[in-house]
């Protein structure tokens, strides 16, 4: 993907650069003043100043200062440095901080405090759960974490946008997605990070520790790899897996989509839609727009338009591609293929489409350029756009995977499915897309909030009856008189 | 291991079979009363009484009450049904009770609340931290959860001592040692319940999944291929492996044996110890026993002492016995064996040793009879005996891995060692031994209680220290510093 293009300049300071400096300044009127100006002039943003402490001569000062680059944090450092009246005593980087011994924990759901609670979780108590377990399979689900509990699998060869890092490196993310897998769902998930980035041991490897788990959501994992391995789990494997790249972006992108052709008054299946990107994304999008209605998708890579007989840059995925959409054979660069549509869907890499292009769009065009961090088109390079959505959370219209995955997942896990088909996706779209009141749709609101805390149980609850509808005595069931095992005189086994 | 002996009807009620009945009660004078005695005499031993609602007539009552074991349970209920005053409205098992929904949860470690903490904690400035590891490798255990994270390894081929039950029925045993590593060390343990029971099979997968934890805990691994699967991983992975059904069990009997004879003025030096059992643990105990200084160790097994040169019965692990143990080179039965032997170590099976033959120990005798749940011999068998331990908690001296584990993790990840070699291990178990005050040391506690919150730290500082020292500014300093991470200027990077 490469480096960022100037596009990248026009970020705005964002908490993902925020410091807090600890500066010890002379005590005298006006130097906190003209402090926070030249960090101002630095292209620095002020946030909490806290006095820490003072001594006849200078004030000890924390000062949070959120940047929009690590270059610009440090011409805001330089800029502090040269002045006189000012020393930087320490700096420390929020999100470094925020990341210290990682991000989750494995927490016992109820406390131990007494030697028979110890002997009921742990030997010799537990013995009886296991032989249990080992008569009647199905146990599992009830006596055990696997019910609601997904393993996040990668092999960071694809860690967001920033290419094969490995699977140390992935951690980070695949630790962030367990949390809002917990904090969206109440889902437990644990990250497994493998050192492997072959096929065939891939998913062996996730065959083998799937007994724990009761759903697999692959993730970061690069095209065309990754669709090999989700088929072959899903084949192998008899719990939900899902490649959220694939598939929570595709949910939500339909979501999106869904309501803003409702906002310009077109209709799905009469609209052409252009895709920017080839990969794991790009494919799992094309695909469900196909199974939801869309006629008309035109795929383009770096090589333009995939149709059927192309013969360069071809794989599996892309043969797919070729065969069900671009039914009118159109060939040639993505700039021709935007001429007169209706749709842009940028899921490939910064600049790999020209505002200019975009501008032959048919009147009232879409455009989602969803390219990570940094969108295809920057939002206020194509005003002529009637809706633009991005990745960004400093934009409107953020098409975001955590509006999709754990409502997919807890819908899939409490309808106790063996799939996530292609139905449960579409009705997690339509869940997501309604989750936004008609009266309040409009060119800058065609998605909900992430943190609307209504949408994840709306998606689980479209997503399990697309399954078959919940089976509370199983899982809900169980959860619910866990909560309440003190009190709660219902449904536990005596053999 | 087939079904446990006569001994076993000594059990007493217990908590493990617990029951929560609630019954309805005609309500007149002393019905209670007969209500209670007819569940003594079937043996039921009641905890709480409460109760829950009442009418003109009748009043509905939960009583907890612990029987022996589940065809006591059953007598007890059966008992009461026969009653015409009363009736069994539910009937609830707290065991089970206890194991719905499962033992562990994922959870964050810090709360999102807004969308500046999400954008630090996900995308896009978790990708920051994504680069720094790829980057720096290292810093893999200081942003993410590696540095105090165990993967808890099963392929349920020995659970507990029930046998061959699959990693399904392994999972709840797993949660279970998942909620002690938390609970006494702060550690995060989570659940690998592999579907394949081929040594080399399991030593690639927990080699592929390896990047995110910091150590390996292999558990109910049967013999001999818990052997082989140790030693391959400990030549493959660069962070600590243990078996604990070896090493774990090992050190605290090490540690209870140092106490014992320090009691009886005996050294290890000099005594001749029997082994029933050429087990995980058996070898495991024999192996650090040799290497602790005891220089007459005989092993037994069902074909009796193993000897150099023993043709029968024999795989890779009992030639080592062969070599390093039985100096002599005595045969025969481990009754024979047993004649003026000053300490007998039961790893084996309930019935394995009579206690006519551990009578024939020398004076003051040393007996730990800790097969599971049911012992070798109960204490009450051997009252001979100077000191008797076993795996149980209803009795003294209680035998029990955790008091050593968590804290040999502890140690090793603190030190960052990537090994947990035998002088870590004799370290632990000075470190329990030392944890009994001279004052109260005696035949009834020659061990301290596993809720002794001062024995995790003592094991976890003398296991660092055997490995080298703590490195205290990489883990420990960065756990101190994400808790104060609010107020704590000290340590982030800034790159």
């Amino acid at each position: 993907m490469g480096k960022p293009p100037e596009a990248a300049s026009s970020f705005k300071p964002s908490s993902q650069f925020s410091l807090i400096l600890r500066v010890r300044i002379v005590d005298r009127p006006g130097m906190l003043g003209k402090l926070t100006s030249v960090i101002g002039k630095a292209g620095g943003s002020l946030g909490t100043i806290a006095l820490v402490s003072s001594n006849d001569q200078t004030l000890l000062r924390d000062i949070v200062v959120n940047a929009a680059s690590e270059a610009q944090a440090g011409k805001v450092l330089k800029a502090i440095r040269r002045l006189s009246f000012a020393e930087v005593v320490s700096v420390l980087d929020q999100t470094f901080l925020l990341h210290r011994g990682g991000k989750i924990e494995v927490q016992p759901t109820r406390p131990i405090h007494t030697r028979e609670e110890l002997s009921m979780i742990y030997t010799p108590g537990v013995g009886r759960v296991s032989t249990a377990i080992h008569e009647r399979p199905e146990a599992v689900w009830d006596y055990t974490i696997k019910g609601n509990t997904v393993a996040v699998v990668t092999d960071g060869s694809a860690v967001l946008g920033l290419g094969n890092l490995g699977p140390e490196a992935a951690l980070p993310v695949m630790e962030g997605k367990a949390v809002l897998f917990k904090a969206f769902a109440g889902i437990n998930a644990f990250p497994i990070c493998l050192k492997t980035q072959d096929a065939g041991e891939i998913v062996e490897t996730v065959e083998r520790i799937a007994p724990a788990f009761g759903g697999v959501n692959l993730e970061d994992i690069s095209a065309p790899r990754c669709f090999e391995i989700e088929r072959e789990l899903r084949k192998r494997l008899e719990i939900p897996v899902m490649h959220d790249d694939q598939h929570g972006t595709a949910v939500v992108v339909l979501a999106g989509l869904l309501n803003a052709l409702r906002l310009v008054g077109k209709r799905l299946a009469g609209v052409r839609i252009v895709v920017s990107g080839a990969g794991a994304a790009a494919v799992g999008v094309s695909r469900l727009l196909a199974k939801a209605g869309a006629g008309d998708i035109i795929v383009c890579d770096r090589g333009g338009a995939i149709y059927e007989g192309r013969g360069e840059r071809m794989n599996p995925a892309k043969e797919w591609l070729a065969q069900w959409t671009n039914p009118g054979r159109l060939k040639g660069t993505i700039g021709a293929a935007l001429k007169g549509a209706d749709v842009f869907l940028g899921l490939s890499a910064p600049g790999s489409v020209t505002p200019e292009a975009l501008k032959r769009m048919a009147r009232n065009s879409v455009v989602f350029a969803m390219a990570n961090p940094t969108p295809e088109v920057m939002p206020e390079q194509v005003p002529f756009a009637r809706v633009v959505a991005t990745g960004r959370s400093d934009y409107p219209n953020q098409i975001n995977n955590a509006l999709a995955f754990p409502g997919v997942f807890k819908g899939a896990m409490e309808a106790r499915s063996r799939r996530i088909t292609n139905e449960m996706l579409i009705a997690a779209a339509k869940a997501i897309a309604e989750a936004v009141p008609p009266a309040s749709l409009g060119p800058r609101s065609i998605i909900p909030s992430i943190f609307d805390e209504a949408v994840c149980p709306a998606v689980a609850r479209a997503v399990a009856e697309a399954a078959g509808g919940p089976r509370l005595s199983r899982v809900n069931g169980h959860r619910a008189s866990a909560v309440a095992a003190g009190g709660a005189l219902s449904g536990a086994r005596l053999s």
